[in-house]
């Protein structure tokens, strides 16, 4: 195992009806309080009403922030951060999911620094560590990104077409509340868009370096198959209890950082799919399920034995029934593709409206760097795009 | 998955030479520190000159507690909190294994108490929620217990014969190191002495209600087979870094809180070890691999589904080679309790010198709590240790 920190502050509260104990947490906080969330589904499940009645109780002054689109934007953090000056917030209370996290965070960053700084240089294009924030927490409706509990987020500018990722010590939710019940009335499309993501996120620590016996390969292999099988129940039942709790503490296991300590994650599917949400406006998680297989496809034979031990050990493929390595390595490969398809999750940028054309001009964006499987140049990232049309 | 709270916010530093870095975690603590330690074999590997270099270079005035015996006693964590009065201490730095950090927590805690406080009544026998205790943190030479990346500690009052945990907020180190190559000098029975008890710990944790197919499980039978995979190659070869380092994140991971998330969690195997190491002074790995299987044994027929999962998923056995679900699950349960003998642990009271005619009088002292799978008499104890004679 490759050296590590790890350090993860963040307290979570986990199971049906767990909101209930907000107002204790909520207690330990100022008076001002700033609740942010997006579209206003929240008003129609009942969750707004149980959050309101917890910071009622704890008779907290409430400023809200509605509106955060999926794909957050540097004018919805600007807005809420003017919004904490203006009202002397002392806690951001977060209400959704990983949209609505990642513009908390980054509202409760930037509501910290003067009006005329430059954080979408600092934080974003230059990567600083955020260390000083707002304290905030989460009441979670999505099982997808992890953001409630870890200490990134990532922000689209959409006037630079840029989608950045920014992370910091200060940025860890100070607690997180996850009620399986709250993600029901999740849209199926949404639903579909957190598996690939979560799954997708364990690939990205999974494919890289070392590639030793390491514990962390071990579990990412059992958390991605325990995500595979609940998935399938919620699928068809998304009232199923268990099946709806393993998804959403597997989304939060998935990138709290637990599973890819030791290993040095390359994080390039998501550099690639930024760059076409950027552009295009398209869910994360679908984004993902079209780029990732592909970009294990274009980098899979220079790491045949891991992709070999992907196909045997996530997907059940013996090497009985295959050619050679390289040819299981590849089935394992077009397994996922295949999974992602059979549970309705786009797998071509056609589908999703992307056309050829568009494609060098993203390439061009899409953000690279040297990873421990590769070191890709825009040539690279366009052939990926390509192959996925 | 059942509801939970998880939150553990120990900040450990992984890796060869970590201890570098030891200075800059200190530097954030009072300048008088109690350094505690076992039986001075950290002098004879040089560990101890790496932490002393530590501390003086932070300019620390360091007040030294050698000598914390495996099962630690009452009589040592009285002894460091009079220390820690005596000398204003304002942190404590455990170098060691379990048994030195579990003595330390206490220290800790006791030194924030009144010099006339019962604390073995409140902590241990009434098992109160320890709220404050002297920061501490931890530099790791063993891999075991886990008690460097959680809050609960267990000590022995020999005068009662009772060896109890206790727990609480306030005893979580503050970080911990965990050097791979502090390890390779551990002696031979204590490296597998190690290796049960994390297995141990792992298995308190499945062998529990709810039985669905909990993320939980699934990452616990992983990390089994992680552990014995790498606890092959580190007993041929005790310098074996991969394997080293995969032990020791293993040890950690199996009691730091994440594995049994969602699980009620027995901890009976537990009890029912500690009240013959409160008699007998054996090491804890060593009872827990006598007692653990044969506990298993005597409770398995109640949840036969579960003990069929077991022998599948880490032992590799297959339904089609066993008469029946019953005999599958046995299987599973002789093949930890071979595993154990083959790797040298005892698996025999009689191998570590307990008599048959000591067992009443341990029953009885052994503590006994209803537990998801079962509701122990002393009888159902004492039919446990006679099967393990």
């Amino acid at each position: 195992m490759d050296a590590f920190t790890f350090h993860n502050p963040t307290k979570i509260v986990f199971g049906k009806a767990c909101v209930a104990q907000l107002g204790q947490e909520l207690a330990k906080y100022g008076q001002n309080v700033l609740l942010t969330y997006g579209g206003g589904s929240i008003k129609r499940n009942g969750i707004y009403e149980d959050v309101m009645a917890q910071l009622k109780a704890a008779g907290k002054n409430v400023v809200e922030l509605s509106g955060i689109m999926s794909n957050p934007r540097t004018e919805k953090v600007q807005e809420g951060a003017d919004l904490c000056r203006e009202h002397k917030i002392d806690f951001i209370l977060a209400v959704g999911g990983g949209s609505v996290i990642d513009c908390s965070k980054f509202i409760a960053a930037v509501a910290k620094t003067a009006p005329d700084y430059d954080w979408w240089e600092h934080m974003f294009m230059k990567r600083e560590n955020v260390t000083d924030a707002l304290p905030f927490g989460v009441v979670l409706t999505m099982s997808a990104t992890g953001s409630e509990m870890n200490n990134r987020g990532v922000v689209t500018n959409w006037e630079l077409q840029k989608k950045m990722g920014g992370y910091g010590d200060a940025l860890y939710p100070q607690f997180s509340f996850l009620d399986p019940v709250y993600t029901y009335s999740m849209p199926h499309n949404q639903m579909i868009n957190g598996i690939c993501d979560m799954l997708s996120h364990l690939m990205e620590q999974y494919f890289s370096l070392p590639e030793t016996n390491n514990l962390s390969d071990a579990l990412i292999e059992a958390a991605f198959k325990n995500i595979m099988a609940n998935a399938a129940i919620a699928i068809k039942n998304p009232e199923d209890y268990e099946a709806r709790s393993n998804l959403m503490w597997g989304a939060t296991l998935a990138l709290n950082g637990i599973m890819g300590l030791g290993k040095k994650q390359d994080w390039m599917a998501h550099q690639i799919e930024h760059a076409l949400s950027a552009f295009y406006d398209i869910p994360h998680g679908a984004g993902l399920a079209i780029v990732h297989p592909m970009l294990l496809r274009y980098i899979f034979k220079n790491h045949v034995p891991r992709f070999v031990r992907f196909a045997k050990n996530v997907w059940g493929l013996s090497e009985d029934e295959y050619a050679n390595e390289a040819t299981l390595a590849l089935a394992g490969i077009d397994a996922l593709r295949a999974y992602f398809k059979s549970i309705g999750a786009p797998t071509t940028l056609t589908e999703v409206g992307i056309p050829a054309e568009a494609l060098p001009k993203i390439a061009t964006s899409s953000n690279r760097y040297p990873t421990s499987y590769t070191n890709f140049t825009t040539e690279d990232i366009l052939a990926i795009y390509q192959s996925a049309l």
